[in-house]
C-alpha cells in the first residue's frame, strides 16, 4: 500500500472508531453532520484565504453575501461583519468592538452565559457584573435594570443558552437601555439559537428588530448545519469597525477581523449550505427539532420522578430525575451507545434535539432512560 | 440544472476567476496549495469537533500526534499545545498564558513583529515597549537587553517575519534572559519560519532547544504546506496552562484552548500533511525554495538601479528599485498577472517564494519586472 493509503486508511479507521451522526445517538452536541455540497465548496475554494482579498476578491464576495443572508434573517440587510472561527471568536469580537468605542468597562451578564463570554471578559480586562436569573433560568431583566449604572458599558444576553436553551428577554432589556438614558451596548449571544428562532412559528423577538442591539454572536456550524469551522459575527453599524481596522505594513488592503489569515474553504462552505437549505429549508428542519422536542416532553412526562428543569424553547431538554444519581444514569445511557452530557447549574440531564436525531431516535432513548433509572 | 448543481458551478466559476498557485505567479502569500491528501482528510473527519473530547475522542488522539510531530520538530518533545485557526490566535494564546501566570504587564516587542501581536497586546492590556531593529531588520538584541526591567512579563521575537522573513537573535536573546536574573518569558513568532528554519543547512537556533524560549507559534498552513485553518501554539510546560483551563458547566471534559469549537477536518488535514510530506520531504521543499530565492537574488544582481533591502535568510525578498516608484512597478507586475505586494518598513517590493513558485517563473518575474522598470 502506498503512503497516501495508508495514511488515510488509518484516518478513516480512526474516524470509524467514533460515534456517527448518523445513527442519532449524539444528543450532546450542539453541531451535526454538514451537507456534502458544503464539503465540496470547501474543496473548491480550500487553497484561498479570507484575509487576502488582493488575491482572493471572490471569498470576499462570498462572505458578504452569507453576511448579507445572515443580516437579513436578523431584521438588519445593512449589518456588517464576518465568518468567524466560531461562537468564541464571535463573542471576543463583539467585546472588543464594545470596549474600543467606549471607555467604561463593566458589562452585565447573565449566570447562564456562555464560558467564552466569561473568557472574552478576562482577555479584554473587562469587569463581568453578574446578573440573576429567573425560575426559567433566563436573565432577569429587573436584576438587570438594577445593575445598569455610569459604568456600565455593555449587556450581554443570550438567544438559545448553551445548558438549556434559553432565550433571554432581549426586548424587555433593550427597552430598559432606552428608558436609562445610558449609552450601552447590547450583544446576543444567538451562537446556537440564532439559526432556530427566526424560523419559529410564533417567533420571539431577539434581533436587530430590537433598537438596541448592537452586535449578535450566530453560529452557521451549530443550527446552520455548516460544517466546523463557521461562526460569525454581524455589527448593526460598520462605524463600530473604525477602531480596529488596520493595514498591515506588508500588504495591499485593510483588515478588521480578529483572526488574521481565515480560511476562504469555511465560507465557501458556508455559502453553499445556506443557499442550498434556504429559509424554507431551515424552517422545515427548525420544525422537525421541535416536533421531536414536544415528543421527548410527552414522553418524558409519562415517567414517574422525572421534571424538565424548564420548558424548552428550543430544541434542548434538561431532564431532572429524582430520587436517583443522574450522573449514573448518564454513564448506563453512555454503555447503550447515547452521548447525553450533565449540566451543572441546574443538576440534570442535557439533551440536544438536532437534526440527525429523528422520532426514533427518541422513542429509543425514552426506553433506555426508562430502564437506566431503574 | 439542480440547486447543487447551479451552486457548485457558480463556486467553481467564481474561484476561477480568481489568481491560481499552480499558475506561479502569487508571490505575495504565505500560503499555497495544499494536497489533494490534506482535503481528504479533512473530509473523513469534516463532522467532527476537536472540542468535544467525550464524542471525538480519536480526534484528541491525532491533535497530540501532530503537536508531538511538531514538538519533536521543535526540540521539545514534551512541548504541549494545539492546533489553532492561525498564527494570530496562537500569538493570543501564548500572551495570554504568560499574562495569567504572571503579574506583570510588559512585553518587549521588536518593530518587526507581526501586526497581531500588537493585537493580542491591545487585547489584553499588556504594554509594548518597542525594541530598535538592526541594519538587517532583526531585532538588536542590545535594545532589547536595554528595555529589560522588573516590569518585563516577556519578549516576543519572531522568527520569519511577516515583510522580510528576517530571523530574529533568539539564541542572543535567550542568553541575557538567563543573565538577567529576572523571570521573563520569550515567545517566538516562527508562524512563517516554523517550517523553513529546521531544514535549513546550516541551521539558525530558534527554538525550544534554547533555554528560555517558554512558547512558539508555527503555522502548517503556512509553509507546512496544510490547508487553512492550521496553526499551532506550543509550550514548554504544560503546568503554564493550569490557569487558563476550565470546565464548562455543561459538557464532560475541561478545554484551555482559546477557540470553543474546534474543526476536527483541520486537525486531520494537518495530520495527513505532516505525515505524508515527513521530515525528508521538507527538507526538499525547503530546498527548493531557497534554490529559487538565490537563483531571484543572482538575477535581481544583473539589474541596475536594484538594490536588496537585506540579504534574504528565508524565502522571502525585498526588492528596492531606486530611481523609481516602487508602487508603480508593482502596479504594472500586477497587469502582468504578478500578485507582489509592498513592504512600509523598508519600503520595498516583497516577493515571497513558495513551493508553487518554479525556477521558471523565477526568470519569467525578473523579465517582468526589468520591463516594469523601464
Amino acid at each position: 500500500m502506498d503512503k497516501e493509503s495508508e495514511i488515510l486508511e488509518r484516518l478513516r479507521g480512526m474516524r470509524a472508531g467514533d460515534p456517527k451522526f448518523e445513527d442519532g445517538k449524539i444528543l450532546s452536541s450542539v453541531s451535526t453532520k454538514p451537507l456534502g455540497i458544503a464539503i465540496e465548496a470547501f474543496k473548491i475554494f480550500a487553497d484561498t484565504n479570507a484575509l487576502d482579498t488582493h488575491i482572493f476578491s471572490k471569498v470576499e464576495e462570498l462572505e458578504k453575501e452569507c453576511i448579507g443572508w445572515i443580516g437579513n434573517l436578523l431584521h438588519n440587510r445593512l449589518a456588517r461583519g464576518y465568518i468567524t472561527t466560531g461562537g468564541t471568536e464571535a463573542n471576543i469580537f463583539a467585546l472588543w468592538v464594545m470596549r474600543e468605542n467606549s471607555k467604561k468597562r463593566q458589562i452585565i451578564v447573565p449566570r447562564s452565559a456562555h464560558y467564552s463570554v466569561e473568557r472574552a471578559a478576562n482577555l479584554l480586562g473587562l469587569e463581568i457584573i453578574p446578573a440573576a436569573l429567573d425560575e426559567n433560568f433566563k436573565a432577569d431583566a429587573g436584576d438587570i435594570e438594577r445593575n445598569i449604572n455610569e459604568n456600565t458599558l455593555g449587556i450581554v444576553l443570550t438567544a438559545g443558552t448553551s445548558a438549556l436553551g434559553a432565550v433571554d428577554p432581549v426586548e424587555d432589556v433593550s427597552d430598559l437601555i432606552s428608558n436609562s438614558g445610558e449609552k450601552i451596548f447590547l450583544h446576543v449571544d444567538a451562537a446556537f439559537g440564532g439559526f432556530i428562532i427566526p424560523f419559529l412559528k410564533p417567533g420571539i423577538r431577539f434581533d436587530f428588530e430590537l433598537e438596541n442591539v448592537t452586535s449578535i454572536t450566530i453560529d452557521p456550524h451549530k443550527m446552520g448545519m455548516a460544517p466546523i469551522p463557521s461562526g460569525a459575527v454581524l455589527l448593526k453599524n460598520d462605524s463600530l469597525l473604525d477602531k480596529i481596522t488596520i493595514s498591515p505594513p506588508y500588504l495591499p488592503f485593510k483588515t478588521n477581523t480578529l483572526s488574521g489569515t481565515r480560511s476562504g474553504g469555511a465560507i465557501a462552505a458556508t455559502y453553499a449550505t445556506l443557499n442550498y437549505i434556504g429559509v424554507d429549508g431551515y424552517e422545515k428542519i427548525v420544525g422537525g427539532c421541535m416536533e421531536n422536542t414536544k415528543l421527548l416532553c410527552s414522553e418524558l412526562s409519562k415517567l414517574d420522578c422525572v421534571e424538565k428543569a424548564a420548558e424548552p424553547e428550543l430544541n434542548i431538554v434538561g431532564i431532572m430525575v429524582s430520587g436517583s444519581d443522574n450522573s449514573e444514569i448518564v454513564k448506563k445511557l453512555g454503555k447503550r451507545g447515547w452521548k447525553v452530557s450533565l449540566n451543572e447549574k441546574p443538576k440534570c440531564i442535557r439533551v440536544v434535539v438536532m437534526p440527525h436525531t429523528s422520532r426514533e431516535n427518541i422513542l429509543c432513548f425514552i426506553d433506555d432512560l426508562r430502564e437506566c433509572m431503574g
